[in-house]
């Protein structure tokens, strides 16, 4: 029987600040679509991470949040420029495509998931021509799907440089936490000019949330047809906002962060295959054999071969220090 | 402040067997996407309710999962026939246009949301031309948006008219449970030769949760990248299917929808105006002018005018005998 | 053998000053995809006519110029107001849905395609909700598709309310040369405040080609890869721009617009059925029972039953006074 | 001044045959919209040159046609295998995308725009997985891009591959006049089991015109709707048609390409740059670095840098035996 407890961070089921609060706000009648008091005080807790006074909505699917994103900020033919190995580029189906009317994805290459500054000033400084789809916004992920964590600094020079060619500023935070919990500073996020923020709740711990976040308030114009249009204003909506009460309140959403951060560290630490990628949230990825893979598999865990060939390992909130031991255990065993 | 008790069925939270359930299958790691034993379980006790072998999908959002499904029975270049009324025409900001790039709807007339059959065989009859989009599905809902319930005769007279024209079947099934609870057999829904029906979860008393089921079972080849591509692959999707376990298994999704009709049938028994539609469902539509109206805003019940100008009364899972009274009281006291 | 003189004004071929306009300007290799003297030339020329100085693209179908400008007007999920009869709500197989993501039409009533005032306003005063699709702008046709003319105050009282209300404003040219016959003023179109024309040139007697005229400048930004990517922008443009040329430097396309609502006069006023819209333009509406209109068709003539039941006939700039006798002669006969 | 004429194909105007062929079938009133004897004669020709029993229409431009046609052979959330620089991977600002709904296109490398049939394996054997769009069609250009043909063997191996994998294929033939010109049988499309040919009139030297051509008949199913709603659909579709009687029963469409060929041919064989990509078709690409590049733009010469980084030249039907020797001159002095 295949064990998934490293296949992804969305193997986990929720944490118990998450339970409690979905038990706590289920009682009475309460508007519909958001308008409601939990959705209220949700948003409230999440402009308090980030210190900002932005518009926050709800969805429950990161991969539409990001894509109904991408469509508010580039027109059908113009496209968004992203890291050739974000979620947005290649983990979506081509759902960037989908809600953006054939929006175009222009990837960049970079180290471990992080967008190189040469390569963003040559796509900026490609003429615009009507017989390809310039950029009009810039995506970015933090931390990345590789498990490295931009430094401010490092999103200030890219975030700068779009901005001086126009472009609108996305930044894909379904592993935020992972990113606070390394260090990244989450007021950081308004102080660089993102324009709107997928604020990841589920792969943090949650049931099926993602938050919306509108720095740039003219976006949130409309914005919840926009959602109904794409099939992602839910109307029990308290049920989207209820978990980050009870992860934000409590500070769990970066606690818990940080210990699946902590259980990354643990496995690189006696990981006996040669790490490929900067262990700064909570993945580890190796280089590992196809013989060595299959005896992984033979063992009975399930992760996955990455996009660059590497072997990934997640952890998540629910990963015990057991359950690391055992697997590298097994490592050591199959290397 | 506002009551929101008979503003909707989704102003409800999600009745115990489900809060139960989302807590007993929270524990472990389990496979993402839909590949793990929960949903298996679910779409089991889906099949049994619908005694059919069918393929079963889970998501998020009704509106989603309606425009999605007729995406997949129409072209974009085809229409889709559904009353003038429906949940589909009116009341989806344009989802079905958007999850099917621009395919239409075309709208039919008929008493308390159910379709007139003549004007049906009319619509079937209008000529192929390159001109305007041709029908290439029937959307039926069941309980209509107002209350009614079809029998299995009704919806065999439309199905077999549709079908003859080589025309798909959608059922909306967002109030089956009221409908089944009136006494309309869940297992009608295949021997009727529905292609795909989108059996509601979330105004059953579930949190967000519906299900996609395709009879047809030639749909659900590549559907999993389908609803990834549309926004609607919930990478947790345990979450989605436990409330199915907690409804199904315990019955509490028929009889808590016969409960919610108790509650319509008590409310309509003494309700000081006109009822405008038949009682069947959840739900009491009356006549009231604007002043009774405006009465009752003021008396603190936020309840909706609905397209045909009733007011609209709905009950859920959650409404109390008590509340109903207390309602009744100050309807009453408007009249 | 069926005649389809009466059809449709685009069953007419091209105008004399079409095709030498076409011979004239085929020699000599030019840029591609308008950025050639030739296009420049007949931009020019268009901008003479309404006075204004716009931005000028082409394209090879108003059905597509219609939805691809009404796509850069409105988001997908906002919706554009136009006549219930408009090319656009009825004649464009979903077109406006497909080039705009599932953007909504708005249809409103109004006597002979003309948009009642009173319900513009009453559609302009629907509350914004996140449930259906908002209006961003608002669709006019002249001449309508009844063959009748908004007068300049007619339109200055629509185009004013809805800019009142924030909207933009497209009218749809496909016959302005027959309302400019019968009086309109080009220029008036600057002047109201139109945002975008799509100025006829099919129907006024062109091979295929209309102008897209952009009075909003800013809406100009990326317009050629709005174009690309909807499959709109040609390559040889100067075969789609030379028409314009012939058509307005010898004024051809409104003395020859002149001349076919001085056919559809005629026609009307030895008419033997009840017109029944006003004949300001080249199409004549008649009431027409079902035998007299078999009797018609078996005669050989083949036209249309209209969307209001009336049967219509359409001149075009090559209707003569002869085939315009005849016709007459079988009404007599067959009334 | 910038001279225009070896910087594409479609610089050119219309051969002689297209511009007698447009006035011989002015006169008179057909039926709109492609029911006319004009279409229908055109039809014939297209599948007499092909001998197949295909259906046939006429779309305006090349990169509409082809995106149209992708949209009809894959799902949204399904993905078409082109070459990686192949029109409609790179050059149709993300059309396909947009008629596709989000269709995604897998970029394959390969020699001169000849698909690697390893390459083309390897795509194939990738798993069907909800996380990616997988391949539901191939799309072969011929002649390539890069001015290379086909021959029926290669096609042969690829289409074999493909539809053991169930992929529909698509033909993109912009330049199949000129891969005809090479050796190409143009009865070679049927047998090879193209499911959809799109024949390139505009750059074979007519007016704009371009035939999708249906050799799978089940495509043709409300097709018209289809382009109509795709804004594809021409009223005066004669004059798309007319080119192809003008060009067809002439032989022009294939002797005229044999000229563009043999002006290519001629260029080559004098040219005193590096030619990178085989001279098979109407197509010369060199080696040229950037200051010898600014010489001949200084010259007056306008060509483009090509996606591989060489310069390209095309000729075309137009193209005389002076201008190349005119340009070799040129060439031979900037060297």
């Amino acid at each position: 029987m295949a064990r998934y407890d490293f296949a992804s961070d969305n193997v986990a089921g929720a944490m118990p600040e998450v339970i409690e609060a979905l038990t706590r706000f289920n009682g009475g009648a309460v508007a519909g679509y958001g308008d409601d008091a939990v959705c209220a005080r949700a948003a409230d807790a999440i402009r308090g991470l980030l210190d900002a006074d932005a518009e926050v909505r709800f969805a429950a699917s990161g991969t539409a949040a990001n894509a109904l994103v991408l469509a508010a900020l580039a027109q059908p033919h113009e496209a968004v420029i992203a890291h050739e190995h974000s979620h947005v580029a290649t983990d979506e189906t081509g759902a960037p495509g989908f809600f953006g009317a054939g929006l175009g994805i222009i990837g960049l290459p970079g180290a471990s998931g992080r967008i190189d500054p040469g390569t963003l000033a040559a796509a900026l400084a490609r003429p615009d021509e009507p017989h390809w789809q310039s950029a009009a916004a810039l995506s970015l992920t933090n931390a990345t799907e590789f498990g490295a964590v931009y430094g401010e600094d490092d999103l200030a020079g890219l975030i700068t440089a779009a901005k001086a060619s126009s472009l609108k500023i996305h930044l894909d935070g379904a592993r935020l936490a992972n990113a606070v919990a390394f260090g990244f500073d989450p007021k950081a996020t308004a102080r660089l000019g993102v324009d709107v923020l997928v604020l990841g709740g589920t792969k943090a711990g949650s049931t099926p949330t993602e938050a919306i976040v509108l720095f740039d308030k003219t976006l949130a114009k409309r914005f919840g047809a926009r959602l109904k249009h794409g099939g992602q204003l839910i109307s029990k909506a308290r049920f989207l906002a209820a978990p980050w009460i009870g992860m934000l309140e409590s500070g769990a959403w970066s606690t818990r962060a940080a210990h699946a951060n902590a259980m990354a560290r643990r496995l690189a630490d006696h990981m006996p295959f040669t790490v490929t990628h900067p262990v700064e949230a909570n993945a580890v990825f190796v280089d590992m054999d196809e013989a060595a893979y299959g005896r992984l598999r033979q063992a009975g865990w399930s992760v996955y071969r990455f996009i660059d060939g590497s072997v990934r390992f997640m952890c998540s909130w629910a990963t015990s220090e057991a359950i690391v031991d055992e697997l590298i255990e097994t490592l050591k065993a199959i290397a």
